[in-house]
């Protein structure tokens, strides 16, 4: 376990980014629903609104960082193209809005990454450099080959274009909502996080904001304790779009100024909230986008009758392997 | 096998009736979304509208037709209290619908209903009749009790308030997207297809409407052939909710003046449905809430461009069951 101390950022993305970025994805990203049920709300004592990004193009929230990154590229960066990195939803994000942009993607994946997933992201007509997960380090690779191809790297999380691309969740959600009293989101590299806290800061000042880990890789945890960027082994979790080893540095300097806590959820608890969704919103949610439910269901008693919102982050669970854990 | 002619029926529903009905569920029954999938789009060839039932009140579109039926009792009616039977989701509907307006129910159900549906109906504070499935008559069951005790029937198909009522799922769908070239629509009784066809009449006459049946019980396909309502053996399949004998005379009185054509998918087909709903729209649909899509699929290139609508009619299924069928 290493630890380095966040940089001085004047860069870091605030609210009027959000806004911009809101108005460049217009048209592109779904404003998607928020939903409710009452026979949840009555077991939890709770009044919940979801906010399901497991509706969002590519299936997940990473669409709108994607493109609102890519769609301030010069003329001269997108003849060029661009190259990321990623094993799960934000390749797959990256490479659609690369195509809808008619921007050269170039996306670094490990060999082993789930086979729906390599088809998806090539099948947006993205180029695919693999790597062995234990041996390379896909930000390297992807950072090589900017420098020698002259591509635009666009990474998954650290990044304030990338941050404030994320913030139009929570803006879409409060704006529907009004202020709520707590708002719980799923924790990986912390760009939703960041950017729903810019949106909070904004618009529901009052709103306790929760990020939520799974208990298996509490890096955000122990970095929000410490002060400084905590990093550590890739944690083993259903939530595998929260296998992040370490908060990007943007994203960090946000969080550390904003948050309330940052809590974990066990993986049995994600399974309990797959089930939840499936019962009583009939919605498919992939492991990583039932960390806050999870959370507010262990917490409920500490917000009984209040309103608390949720972002359910994304619903691209391999079927088979999403039949099984809904099987128990 | 038995047949029998339908009556003549001078209080048939026409759309006036689906309008008011629309106006007393406002408030109580939700609106529920119009969803779209560009990948499945793709896929298909087709433009396709999914009016998401399984959002509704209680899990299904039956909420609406029960709710429109028992809001139009008299003061003595509603002190009496009401009488119904399903092994179903009209079961909850209707329940649930008493529930909120105050009027005591009894519900006859089969002895062996899924545990979670009795579970459910008590819930909502309906009072249980239990019959043995292969010895009684449930409508006569109901019947007798409403005699005895001067309670009202309101059955869960055959009945002008309550075709008015599941009408109000097109009304919506075709007031959001405008007229379309077909509509496909579950099938049982025939309440969703009859209000269908009030909806479709007024709103968009150019647009083909289909019912959908399991193949295992095309009683309703026979039906429209030999212009009489045919009875026949409760069928095996999947489509627990499109299990009836034979449609209603109300419904049919409707069906045989207005439907395109009455087709059949099979439970394979059913199954590939649940599976497209959880991928590409990460929504749990309940076998019945198949038979839409699974009937479009088969048939995509007829409509290969066009805009069509599918009534998705609901989304309890219960959860082993529908893990193990979405494993495959």
């Amino acid at each position: 376990m290493t630890t380095r101390l966040p940089a001085p950022l004047p860069d870091s993305p605030v609210y009027r980014d959000v806004q911009d970025a809101a108005r460049r994805i217009e048209g592109y990203a779904h404003r998607t629903p928020v939903l409710r049920s009452r026979m949840l709300d009555e077991a939890l004592g709770v009044e919940t609104y979801f906010k399901c990004e497991n509706f969002q193009r590519t299936g997940s929230f990473k669409f709108r960082g994607a493109f609102n990154a890519l769609s301030r590229f010069t003329p001269r960066q997108r003849a060029a193209g661009m190259v990321s990195y990623s094993s799960g939803n934000h390749s797959q994000a990256v490479a659609r809005s690369a195509q809808l942009l008619g921007i050269p993607a170039t996306i670094v994946m490990p060999l082993d990454a789930p086979a729906s997933k390599l088809a998806a992201t090539k099948g947006y007509g993205g180029e695919i450099v693999t790597y062995d997960r234990y041996e390379g380090d896909p930000a390297q690779i992807a950072g090589a080959l900017a420098a020698e191809r002259g591509l635009t790297l666009v990474p998954p999380f650290d990044h304030p274009d990338v941050i404030a691309g994320q913030g139009t969740v929570t803006k879409e959600l409060l704006e529907e909502t009004g202020p709520l009293d707590a708002l719980f989101v799923p924790l990986g590299g912390g760009g939703l996080l960041a950017g729903a806290a810019l949106a909070v800061g904004a618009l529901a000042p009052g709103c306790e904001l929760f990020g939520v880990e799974p208990e298996a890789g509490d890096d955000g945890r122990q970095s929000l304790r410490r002060g400084e960027i905590v990093r550590i082994e890739a944690p083993r979790t259903l939530a595998d779009g929260a296998q992040t080893t370490e908060i990007g540095a943007y994203n960090f300097d946000i969080l550390r100024r904003t948050v309330s806590d940052i809590i974990t959820a066990p993986d049995d608890a994600l399974v309990e909230g797959m089930r939840d969704f499936a019962t009583y919103l009939k919605l498919v949610v992939e492991p990583t986008g039932c960390l806050g439910l999870a959370a507010l269901r262990e917490r409920a008693a500490r917000w009984r009758g209040k309103r608390v919102g949720v972002l359910v982050s994304g619903g691209n669970a391999d079927l088979e392997r999403y039949a099984r854990l809904l099987a128990g």
